[in-house]
């Protein structure tokens, strides 16, 4: 009879799972797990704070699509993680919690750190368990991994007493279910795929949004073909910057405002009409506006806005679709249409002013100038973390990106405190890559602040990280009021 | 300006949702939104609790596809309907609760009955909410018939604080969405298509299974096809009897527990490997079974059991899919196979047996005398509602279903006390249709005393009910402890 | 080494904490558990739905200070119980809620009737829980009986899985906490009563209300000597009434709102400042109302109202403190004030009125009259248990009680549905007293629908019951909202 | 008509409540609250992590018994500040939370930052509301001062959505009430405090233990005059340290595990038999152990361990009700007995153990020399902020106090990450108060990594802050385990 622990069984599960990473801060009763699944070959990332090793382990799981597991002590531990699973089920990114939790038999009678964790978990994630017992581990393990990705990505969260840590079991008694298939892809019906055809033919003002579920999706190849194919202006959200590059010469983001109010047919690629893109309403949308929608997840579509083309489906399969049929039609949108007269006048319009922020001299430095000079020596290849206020805002317009999934940053759930975690995340799998890629992080004097600490793990793991921090005296104390309102004044330009 | 109360907005978006039926109690705060959605030809059903009124709302969304509202007080009202929202919500049937709550400015003060309502029903639903304020109130509406309709359905709620169902409002501020599409529909990737067909066509003893997510989306015509095709042997689920008609030559309900056990190849249609089917697991499977799963929720893939083929789609578009496919491969299953030597000849001897013991004499009758006479009399075009133990069990292979939706029962959450909610909805339905068709209710004595004052709203509203309660005396109160260890022995027949 | 199985360690532990009642329905998994209890010498009442079996179980915890059980099935039996756990922490009694559910190895598959019960109870309740294992269970057992009772009384929650059920455990290794003490009792500062006391003899127009909090705590001796030392007059909330005879002298019962109103010094005694009593707001109560608050809870204390004199203890010992102070004062309030002659004024009036009502020969009969015929043939000494709208309204001014704990209603939380369930456990107790006293259920007919089935539990135990049934037609079916309105208006008179 | 602003409403609330601190981290949408509150008179500090933030509000509930506010942003703003809350809430501290949120009518359609926060509130609070409208502000945050310093204290959560912020009311509509007083005080009964004394004066080996309980309750002189009056020996919890002086001739700290161990009547006052205390349970108490407990929650009496004397009440005025008894019956424990002589031995002999590892001359320096020099610089009237593993439990036995609410630490929840902001909030009073005192930090190298970013507010606002950083190289990384077991034995003499 060979006996295996807890600990062990968890390693192991993960380990079958293709799980790699592991970011974390042990104690009791977890030092046992990460030991363990260190010797399974399992990386793990010493944190300073629960906070900043969730926001890390996401970031793994939204840039490889497997997740990463963020393993944290009781009470506390677990409740410091919630950020992160809250960001990370915003995002739609994929990542697994793993609690210690206080000895089953001394729950009900104040244990350290006794706490409801799984109940806690439940509104931040889309699974929430703890084992019945050792032999349901692999199998609540394997579930969790599935969860995550399956479907609209999210948070998971595994629940371990304790006393389960360190009991054994024997391994012979126990089911393993091996590594669960990559997510299953569906299609949109040839129904509403020639119906999102015959509208785009027809449209006068069209425009594609390229959202981060496209970048997660993995679908830049496809989304390439498909603005070649048809000629079509696109417009990225923050994190679907680089699915196509920037500076591609279909790309409409300078002239950002008009093109969303002025489009008669919009393609949602893997974004939300949330209120990163105005919510899809009037006055910033046109009220006549017809929207072909691509979507994953069903109850997404026709939020806020009838969808007329109702895409369901994986937006790389469905892209690859349209691509299909636009091709038969051998149909492109012209380029010497009104609307790219229009757009491409604005897109000049907005560049002047832009470039004449960035060379004004003045004291202290506009954000316009600072960023132009970043720019000016990022490497096309880096990943950009950003966060901020107007440091994000007018750095998302300022920092380009030529690659897909090189962009983090406070994302659908507006999170402050994300960014030393991303890097930290973005710099290990570089690191194990070997690719020598840079990780840069721009980030507010504030936003930096939330997780600052974090400099010494990036030290401590010897992580090729650039720190840029943009000072613009952010941290509110009740002083300074005016400095404010005239930021945000500034931070209107981001608008345009 | 024409203004409009809080009560008009919610009947006035309801109907422009194609809601047409609600069913209730009703008191302060939601008489008025009784009575506007009455005015606004939405059809009122009163109710004697709460508990059975969302049993029946949710049963209309099955029937129809289109969800009902459940219409309740504050407090307790809505609390007693929290077990229609959880029937309905594992058994992913559409349903739509709206509750009215105490007035906002008297909440923390200890307002009647004053209950964080929309917090409460978060377990039980896909979809929580209050409207912001009265302009809100058609969007969520809209929201919330959609959400309970798109991907897999499932219970919203909606909270009406009594301050806004007479508030009025004028109607030009008001955005107004129109009726949301049907759901979209999306399809399994041709690769995993062409997966299944190989599988089907390498099985030795494959199996299809037909569950209600089957029945829930009108497949049964392609299903038909699909059996026509390939001449696959198929066992229904409880709710999946009569997508294809329980005389069907290729049923093999009869010898459920050995198709199970032995087939090799199973195509899972709308149905989950919960404990209905016993986790797909062994001793009931064959460990070595493989699976093709069709399903509309990517997370119930590979549940529990690897799907080899993970059909995500919706189960009418799959099955076309499979259907295609087939008839370009020109596969027909042999119907001289040891497997259907197998079957059939199984499907033989538990038919002898069932018979014998429906023509034993004994006092007092046994179930199979019972239901054997019933089945006589009862057309075949009837509605079949049942609960209980072994009354809903043994009455489940007895009594045979020939049309889809035709079967009512205490389904995958096994819930007491369902049935003459149920069956009010179904005839209902069927007086609002002028059918003709009949409801019956075949009930165990303790299932039927759940909700047995609904008897009172049959007669009512005039509705072609039967009722036929098998006495076992199920109701333990301690004495006849005997007669249950009896009676359990009985009931494993249903696993033949 | 004695072994014993989980459902004979729940069995015991109850036993052991003195309680002596189990309500329920049962079947999988805790049909031992009932078996077990009743082997232990506890009563075990089979009713006919798990609402109503909760409410039986929490009114003998009010009617006797130690909670009953009300056990049931996992999933929707557990569901619906969850009126009866809201409604007894709503109204402050003590209850215990045992739920079986799933087996631990067979949760995150789709288990039968699989539920997060104890998270769904966390609403409901002071505490839940689920025992670490069966050395657990007599001390969960412990800690549910003296959470229910101890502070301010409400509703646990205690979860046993099916599988701990029938496992078994070595006696020996098992804590058996001793039965828990009765409620430790606390008292007001004396700086606190001598303030009261002070107040009092300063009060032009003072009242004394008495609550349930009151009755619970078994004050009537005290309260019945504050009265009678101090000549204060009093009203008793709804289910206040009897803890002094509401043919008492001082009771202004029949000048409620007249009293309300007026009233410069109010000495609340276990009432609560909610909706019952207008919140203590204008314009219900005067703006200058100086308040003494005698409440268990602290939290109670200043709200909606500042209390002038805040008295924090058990009411009953309050009382005591307060009476002991007032006799060495010997103050008494005088019989000739202003404020008695204006009361007994409108008390006369009002009593005129209901007169006339009572006498009126209308078709249909006035609910005056009804409950006046009904009153003649009551005995002093019955239960009287009511629920409706205006039924339960008017009849609340026309049924008067003699003795504490003797009316049984709708209570703080407004709760339709606990009538019967009420009577079901007020007859179990006055059984096993063999009192030979009456239970007497006056319903209206949408409220006695609710659960209308439990007449059979009646019959069935052969409980001294008598139902009266006052129809006004009270169910809404949309048709007759004339009636309505007319009904709505002599409801009014309940505020007089 | 003068109007005001919901922003105004809360800030003017608060300074009518007496709350004097707001801390927080601002932006969109409650940058107008902080500046309400500054101008209304309440400090303001910005902290650089709501996790920080929320840890030094809580803080100075403990240290003054008024609430701070945590101010923070919507959605991730708000999940940072969870640990603070949950870390008041289960040290029994108030705190009150102030969220911004989504505006109403934004949500359901992906607002900024949109999340359920009340209800993410609930496990961690003791009351969690939004205000019905603006109108119900000033009450909901009296009703939230109250709540979290009546009773048991805790956490209380206030939600505000940006709507509300900058929406204006007329003055005269709103009712606001005044500031609530200070928490009503109760009494033990005189029975239990009679059996108290008669079990102390029939004890052999009688202890006294000392929580925060009675800290928080300001019961110092009263429990100084118990020992007094009483001679009996006393042990402090790691925070009841400083009620009385560590170096009081009856503090048995130094033979803690003997005192718990062989003590055959313990008085608790103000703590609680959890993990801290070893749950009250064997081995580590003796089976035959009689408790006296005085405690201000009912539930907690008997908890674990069965209350001979249960003495419900406030910590403070039940020592004085059981001094005045004590009194009363002139009793005296002798200083001369066994249980005396037993325990000086043990304080005598651990002394010299420690006094020797003290004196010891390593590389690396161990923890008791490191903490002896410390000792010997700290000022006796300094607060002492500790937080780590070994460095907490070993500098708690080696740091004396002097005086009490002068320790601050990882507490009842265990929390790692408390102690930057708890010496921010120490601070800031000490500070306001021109005392002149100083806090001292004591952190492990890993408890100071989670906040370590603050180190930055105590410089921006000239905070007179120590940090003293025990490296024992604590933090996690998976390299040297060899370290982590020999310092985990150094541990194990923390409980001589």
């Amino acid at each position: 009879m060979e006996e295996v622990t807890g600990a062990q069984l968890i390693a192991e599960a993960l380990k079958a799972q293709n799980v790699e990473y592991v970011f974390g801060i042990v104690g009791v009763p977890i030092i046992e797990v990460a030991m363990a699944a260190q010797a399974a070959g399992i990386k793990y990332v010493g944190m300073r704070n629960e906070q900043a090793a969730c926001y890390a382990a996401s970031a793994v799981g939204y840039l490889t699509g497997r997740p990463a597991v963020c393993l944290v002590v009781s009470g506390p531990g677990l409740i410091h993680a919630l950020g992160g699973m809250a960001n990370a089920n915003m995002n739609c990114w994929p990542v697994i919690v793993i609690g210690g939790s206080a000895d089953q038999n001394q729950e009900t009678t104040g244990a350290f750190q006794e706490f409801p964790q799984v109940e806690a978990c439940r509104l931040y994630s889309k699974f929430s368990a703890r084992p019945g017992s050792l032999v349901m581990i692999p199998a609540v393990v394997e579930k969790a991994v599935r969860s995550c990705i399956y479907g609209r990505p999210g948070a998971c969260y595994i629940d371990i007493p304790g006393d389960m840590v360190n009991a054994r079991v024997d391994r012979k008694t126990i089911r393993f279910p091996s590594c669960c298939p990559p997510p299953p892809v569906s299609l949109a019906s040839n129904h509403e795929i020639s119906k999102a055809v015959t509208m785009l033919k027809q449209a006068q003002r069209p425009l594609l949004i390229i959202g981060k579920g496209a970048a997660y999706s993995r679908a830049e190849n496809e989304i390439k073909e498909l603005v070649e194919v048809s000629g079509l202006p696109f417009l990225p959200t923050p994190m679907g910057k680089g699915v196509l590059p920037d500076d591609h010469p279909n790309c409409v983001a300078a002239a950002r405002s008009r093109a969303l109010l002025q489009a008669d047919v919009v393609v949602l690629l893997g974004a939300r009409l949330n209120w990163i893109l105005h919510f899809g309403f009037p006055p910033r949308f046109s009220p006549d506006m017809k929207l072909i929608q691509v979507d994953i997840c069903a109850e997404e579509l026709s939020n806020n806005v009838r969808a007329t083309a109702a895409l369901l489906g994986d937006v790389r399969a469905v892209v690859s679709q349209l691509v299909e049929l636009l091709r038969l039609n051998t149909w492109l949108y012209p380029a010497d249409t009104e609307w790219w007269t229009n757009l491409k006048e604005k897109m000049a319009s907005n560049a002047r002013i832009s470039k004449a922020l960035s060379l004004q001299n003045t004291l202290p430095m506009n954000y316009y100038t600072a960023f132009y000079h970043i720019a000016e020596l990022l490497p096309k290849d880096c990943v950009i973390v950003s966060e901020g206020a107007n440091t994000m805002d007018i750095g998302r317009t300022m920092l380009l990106n030529y690659l897909p999934r090189r962009r983090l940053d406070a994302g659908t759930f507006g999170t402050m405190g994300v960014g030393l975690g991303f890097a930290i995340a973005a710099a290990v799998l570089e690191k194990a890559q070997q690719t020598g890629r840079r990780v840069v992080c721009v980030e507010g004097d504030s936003a930096f602040g939330f997780s600052g600490m974090e400099v010494e793990t990036m030290c401590r793991y010897k992580l090729p990280i650039i720190i840029i921090v943009i000072n613009n005296n952010g941290i509110y104390s009740g002083v300074n009021t005016e400095t404010w309102k005239e930021m945000e004044k500034m931070g209107d330009m981001t608008t345009m």
